[in-house]
């Protein structure tokens, strides 16, 4: 349940935008690293101080602050004091179970997103949270862990591939919400497998482990969909957005990233659809197998229940049963059981039963 | 069904904003706090009589008066009469199961809310209508009980604990309604422990009692959404509420309010799934298990039925029964019934039924 | 069926707006009534020739012209014929399976609505159609039988109770709206206490009866929910319409009764997902029993079936069957028996099947 | 199939806007009748040659030109071309399984309906395609057969009864489409009966065949549905057309009509629940008596199995068996018999089983 | 799964825009061909080197370049930057698994469309992707597969058959698109004589093999709906389109087509609800069926075990049974049984069960 909600009743009663950090702790340390560019110049270092990365507000270039860690108030706290963020914000970006959500402060706007991954050993899909406030000349990204989904950018950053050095913040922001959307393709793919490995054992050997496993992915389903609408609003947003932050440019890598978000719920929907149809066929499966098994019984049953009776009356032990006296007596009835028998098959065959 | 639907029948055909409670009576008598206070200032008193507190309403700073109890028709008349407030209003107040909704009344919004609470004996929530009148320099709130929900607040107001001293009667009424939407991500991880707690219980031991508690927590689930719906609605008014009485830089306090009941609405909807998904789960489980005590059955009687069949035809009394005088009929019968046992056994193997 | 549509039929091919009765004749004779006042000035008289009401169209003072039985094409058309309504209204004031609407016609504005009414000897909800025509200074109402509903209304008139007397047709036209909508929470608190009952007999005794009666309740409500959905878009439309008949003072009336109409329709709807609710939990609890049932069955079965079929073998006729005479045989296969008895209790204490 | 969809593959790779027939071909001869008329004038004919109808299109008169057959491209496309309507809209006509649909020319409005026909025989909804072109002062109208669905129309052109007379071709549309859509509330009120009908029975003698009814009703829903659908469309954008042709003293009367189609779609979706809710009833009530024979097949082999496999013993042939010896043996046996079978009896009474 | 997510992963952290293929290879070589026309002029070639068909764009004669297979990125990239297509939009063109959308790019606009075939051997529906780029006087279409579905076009503009010489590249693209949506109705025809054998086999003999079937059609048609949804938004902007490139003359025509993608989206829903319908008979049958058999189980039990039991009673060895001496024991045993045989016989009748 710690995936659909934090315990957000630690803060209650405390005065909005207190910092105070909700969701599981999940690094020790904070770790503050800065990239600053432009299409001649590149310095990337990793700040012990914090307050070491304030000059490059200033300057002319694009910085990229990069936050692994958001349990210590002070940083969080400092931080936002220096780029004049709304108690608020700084109060989301600190409290790790956000709905993906877009907030345009005017002079920077503020993106809430969440990353997914799919954990192979507990089945299931994690997130973290991930918060992005793009200024005038500079980005800053805060992760819960410091994960390696911005690798590529950064190398792309380094060794000015691509056209990311020529463009501004703008751009690094979409580099990074599309290396998140990314992520969602790449758990899909995995859950896709899933599916299509379960469907093929459903065909050849439906078991009841089955079952499980396709709940089990419904439910991921559920899970996956919850951060996939939000975020797909999010991206509106952002291609909509009359913001002088973002340029005109830019717009269509924004808007490039936002079909990505409605390949990713389509893909999200057609499994659920395929999960639900799979369940079906299961279910429906074990019906046939339930009414197969009956039919067994039920002809068993009706065969030799009758029959049985009939040689129960014969050990009946009554002192004058004629019928057992009679030379044919024996062969008589054993004749009449074989053909009550036969004619029995004969009816449940034309039932259709066998 | 108390829950659902007030006694309004007790009001047929009397003239519309007659002023009658509605309701349980839940307190015996009215009980009426003042606090007034700007930044520098502070005050805070019970009043006897309703009439004490009418001279705040004239001062610059900001009063909050709080009423527990709104079954006094002659409390809440005086009050709306020296206030200014329509007799639909009034009669809102006092008809305690009204659907959340807000009403811009020019010189004041009135918003009604409904505070959820959890009630671990009933096992069912309980709502309280709380009704929330912003005027230009005073707030009115009322209660159905003297809840402790508005304790923190009034507690930041006594140690000007973060903005609410600066800020007037529009922040001190959000302050209001954050702590009424705090409390359903309360009674919302309560009922989620519940869920994680029934779904363990799924796995590890489906038994027939958690059928009851899962259409249970179903039932939660509708009466929760019934009132988060329109309190989604009301906090969208008042984001969008072209008012002088909600000052701008007040607008991002209601956003984050809002966005708060944007996430109790998500997640109710993911409960909703998840206690979907385990009804189905419970309920193919009791389909599985029903199918193997069928094949258990099926498989004891196919096997023993037709045997016994053959018992009793040796146990006839037939006077010539050739059989039953050689030397080894006996053994050649029982031979056979081991045989065609185990020939079944075989056969219910291969079918998978065992 | 007559419920969900009238007999349409037998107008077929004739001219639009041509006035003939379509539905069930529910009163033999129409009777009108007038009541003509002021705020200061009362008169009510029940008039024999429809002219004689003609004159008060004139007045200034307001209106209010009842028309009990809508069958008699000449009454209606007369009528329409002095206020001046469209041919096509009155074909609509006649044909009483009308859907809720509103039409503003300019001079007047006509409202069509359906009142409700819980009829406890065939356990369904019957509707009556009921139109308003609200003009400048007059409203006509038409009812296909003398119902009770607007006494109260009559009654606030002349003893001049609340502010009706003192605000014009459009607070009157108001006035019977809201008796008519009062008259759904009626039958919704009817409906309540009756699911409420269900719910309770679900729980103690889980009848074949009570579905019933769950079927029963969930088909009054598709039909309750038929008629209330259009007549919150009638409110709607009236809340936002720009007739210059209907003042400004009087909106906030008619929010207050939108508002109501929501709150049925949520209402409705809440039953609906509780009515459905009980369905699956009474499903479910039938299969949880028969799934009972079956293990009885099974283990009765399980048990006895083998222990017959040993029973059967040694009961069997041979000459030469060493067992039989064996000093101890008889102990020895019973002490057998009743051990392999014993062996499969345990296995299905095991299994949890007893 | 035919239903759902026209051999269109016939026309792959043709020109958009060549003619040929799709569909079924239901008459010989393409018939074609004029109806010209004014206030005063009136004149009816069925010409032999198309050209025969062209004068009349630049008279000021009405004129109405029906056709019956749309088989034949020679004809459509001589019309189309004299009265200037697209190639697209003549492919249009004569492809008779289009989807209701308006499209305003400029000049002229095209409008396609389905008439819809219930066939006793196959039990099913028969559709028929209605095309309608509406001119300054002409009307054409297409139909597949020539049916009698406008004889009424006609009729009152012929008597000048109603209105029809003195208005123009924009009233004579309206009354066409009008005519159309009465045709569904015969349909519906056919249907009406026959889901009375089955109700009834339901209740009386749940058989095996009323589920195959129902099915097949909820098929004709389904495709009722499909054509009212777009019909509503078609209507409401007539209702707001802002065409020079609809003249706003006709704009009532496709409101009207308007009214109607949400009614049928009201009814429609009403029999739909209704359905659902009988199938339930019906699948909830096999259920409840699978339940009643298991019950009893259980009471029955619960009882006498134990006792048989008692009786089986003291059958076994053993040389040393007391209990055969003892002179109330058999007495002692039949009374324990009879005392366990009460036994059982009274414990199925308490489980309620019996 | 292939057909629901490319493999996308593949290109994880590549810098948006980087050209690269996804998806299956499908053919060897890319092969372009130029064809260039306009009213009086005809040129149609295949071009060797890309570079060939530069010329063609400046000239005033419309010109269409078509590219079979689009796994070659210097082709892609040569041509994209020739004719100024954004990176994006190139990238878009060899992603295979695009949604079908609409970029307007300003002097061109790019559309991607599926094309959609049955596999009659895999009894599933391949799909294709088609990106069309229109110019001002180009139109360029990529298709992965050479197939043979523009052939017609291809024929019409050779024979200058319709009006397709006498207009722009907006009519040439209306074209191909048309002939994309044509293939759907030739599927949806394919799938509608399965449903419609489906049907009657469920009639006439309901098998289990149909269920899978059923499921199967269900899920193309999951498939199919997935990619009609986003087809259909790609007309309906095409049709609003305020674009230069698109004359208004050729409005009618998108308008034509976006009629289409209704009718197929319609007839899509009206499938899934048969299936639906289909998969609930067959499912109803079953349990019907189930019921029969329990039936037919619970009646041969019912009576022959009983008399089983009587039969067994008079088996049994005691030396003291009276009833064994009497002379007509036997006889009133027999009798006894049959009486009581008959007796059940008839009380199931009572009952209905025979």
């Amino acid at each position: 349940m710690a995936r659909t909600n934090g315990k957000r009743s630690r803060k209650r009663g405390l005065s909005p935008g207190t910092l105070m950090h909700v969701g599981e702790k999940k690094v020790e340390k904070t770790r503050i690293t800065v990239i600053d560019y432009d299409e001649k110049n590149f310095l990337e270092e990793e700040v012990e101080a914090l307050e070491e990365c304030f000059p490059f507000r200033d300057t002319s270039t694009v910085t990229w602050i990069n936050v692994d860690g958001v349990h210590d108030p002070s940083v969080i706290e400092r931080l936002g004091a220096y780029f004049n963020l709304h108690p608020l914000i700084l109060e989301d970006i600190m409290t790790t179970s956000q709905r993906p959500k877009m907030e345009d402060l005017g002079d920077s706007i503020y993106i809430v997103l969440r990353m997914v991954e799919y954990d192979e050993k507990k089945r299931q899909i994690t997130t973290e949270q991930m918060s992005v406030v793009m200024g005038p000349n500079y980005v800053l990204s805060f992760q819960e862990t410091p994960g390696d989904s911005f690798d590529p950018v950064r190398d792309r950053i380094r060794k000015a591939k691509g056209r990311i050095r020529k463009l501004g913040p703008d751009y690094l922001a979409y580099a990074l919400i599309d290396s998140v959307v990314d992520n969602y393709f790449l758990v899909l793919e995995r859950l896709g497998e899933k599916i299509e490995g379960l469907e093929e054992s459903l065909v050849t050997e439906p078991k009841r482990e089955l079952l499980h496993e396709i709940h089990g992915l419904k439910r991921e389903m559920i899970f996956l969909r919850k951060s996939v609408w939000p975020l797909r609003e999010v991206l509106n947003g952002l291609q909509h957005a009359e913001s002088a932050l973002i340029k005109e440019t830019t717009g269509i890598f924004f808007r490039d990233v936002y079909d990505h978000t409605i390949q990713v719920m389509d893909t999200v929907e057609t499994f659920r659809d395929m999960l639900s149809g799979m369940l079906e066929t299961y279910l429906s499966s074990i019906s046939n197998r339930m009414n197969e098994v009956m039919k067994v019984l039920t002809i068993i049953a009706t065969i030799f229940i009758p029959l049985s009776f009939v040689a129960g009356v014969y050990g009946m032990n009554f002192k004058f049963m004629p019928e057992l006296e009679w030379r044919w007596g024996y062969f008589l009835v054993v004749g009449f059981m074989v053909l009550a028998g036969l004619g029995m098959v004969v009816y449940f065959k034309k039932k259709k039963w066998m």
